[in-house]
């Protein structure tokens, strides 16, 4: 279920994919908050709500669930905003920032401490492409949500948010935003950080070697295309977790150059064997992907 | 052209789709040379060769060109048995091994000093899968392929096996063999490091965070599903290299950790640029890749 008045917040990839998911399953009373009047338009014209526009007050006007989907740096100036506006009593406001303590921190206290019931959420299912016009429907279908509830999170706000994107299909775990942090460097934000790192030892001092480069390098660095300002906000945000996992990353290199400087064949294979492994468990290996 | 008796030894994923293109360019008299006889029977059912088994002097009788397809520590043992075999007074061998100097000093040397012409390709076709099962036809079209001739090479072994990998739709280079091993470290051996490195920091610990990944570990990570064996191989083959490439990766890492440590918005952002522009140059951005 999708309690409405449903209002999203700068519908964007993820935000706008919300939006055809609520049309898709026929959510009444869905709104979008855009500054851009063209963009409103568009959203419009597309029937991906049925109200569009810059005025957050009358947008949230008994809003029973809200989605702030600006990025993190906008959230709080916004959440400010929704302190002042009409939602209704039992509303519910949630996100879906990738940093989630710097989203608690910042847009959460302020919802919080003026009385409306927020929890953070982190839909994994972003990619390189990005705005409106990349957002489609069943974009969350079987991605993984992580929802992230702190102390003064109340059950039925949890299970309202979890049972959001669960209608939209995605796996939903809970942890508190800490632990996110840290599980997405790792996962997500260290990878990004090699993607980038590839690419610019790779190709930096002669960008003309590219032209010899297949599918290896081409897979190795797909994250690296990436909005280079959203991906800015992300490392700052989660500098700390994400600076652990480089390191990580560096010793685990390190390891290889140790190895390869003592020409320890056994070692080497059992270490790319362990790396096959951990990989395969996840995702099947690819069988012809040259 | 290719010229024939036309011998592929040891069938793979490269040196399968090198049969398979060879039927569907009808070349008459192939031939396969592979220790198992069960493959033997599999080649000669797909009518991939004509003749296909291990007694490579019967193989090999009056061959005009060889492709050695082996892993190239096999290739050496091979390439002084084909010294005592009879091939065609103009007969050429060229390989498709992944570290050009190794192949060079092993089995090039020994077939040069027995007055046999060899020339070593790298054809930039693999992938994950492996074995004849995954060759197909079509593998090299449009793949670079790098053709590394030495002071013993003539004008016309260089040309029948430039113009070998040109007919099966190869974008052809050449160069000599250590400024090939040096830009695959760069464009291919050190992605794979990295992708193993990012494998290992990523899940080695706690391999149950795998279930909150998403596509970009997917793609960063996809090459450390290759053949442990194999890979193992090339690393070595191409260590120092390699090694140095890997302390390209690392001075990268070292960049984006001082700037998390300092919080220098700016210039993380121009990293991310670079980056992003370096690889777009190359790949198109991925539109919709979530």
């Amino acid at each position: 279920m999708i309690p409405s008045p449903f209002v999203v917040i700068g519908p964007g990839l993820l935000g706008g994919s919300l939006l055809h998911d609520a049309k898709r399953l026929r959510v009444p009373q869905v709104r979008a908050w855009v500054r851009n009047a063209e963009r409103a338009r568009e959203i419009l014209q597309q029937g991906l709500a049925e109200a569009a526009g810059s005025d957050l007050r009358e947008l949230t006007k008994g809003a029973r669930f809200v989605v702030l989907a600006t990025p993190v740096g906008a959230g709080e100036e916004i959440a400010a905003e929704l302190t002042r506006c009409a939602l209704a009593p039992d509303a519910v406001v949630t996100d879906v920032g990738s940093v989630k303590l710097r989203v608690l921190d910042g847009a959460g206290r302020i919802l919080q401490k003026a009385g409306i019931s927020f929890v953070g959420s982190h839909p994994m299912a972003g990619s390189e492409a990005k705005g409106l016009g990349a957002a489609q429907p069943q974009l969350f279908r079987n991605a993984a949500c992580i929802v992230t509830p702190d102390s003064a999170t109340s059950a039925s706000t949890l299970a309202v948010v979890r049972e959001f994107w669960e209608t939209l299909g995605c796996r939903v775990t809970q942890m508190d935003a800490a632990a996110h942090d840290a599980l997405v460097a790792r996962i997500s934000h260290m990878p990004h950080v090699a993607a980038v790192a590839v690419t610019l030892a790779a190709l930096r001092q002669d960008p003309s070697a590219a032209q010899f480069a297949a599918g290896g390098l081409r897979d190795t660095t797909r994250v690296a295309s990436g909005d280079p300002a959203m991906w800015e906000e992300i490392l700052t945000d989660n500098r700390v977790s994400v600076a652990q996992c480089v390191r990580h990353l560096q010793s685990a290199l390190g390891e290889v150059l140790e190895i390869l400087e003592k020409v320890e064949h056994g070692r080497l294979r059992s270490l790319l064997q362990q790396a096959k492994s951990l990989r395969d468990s996840r995702y099947a290996p690819p069988s012809q992907t040259p």
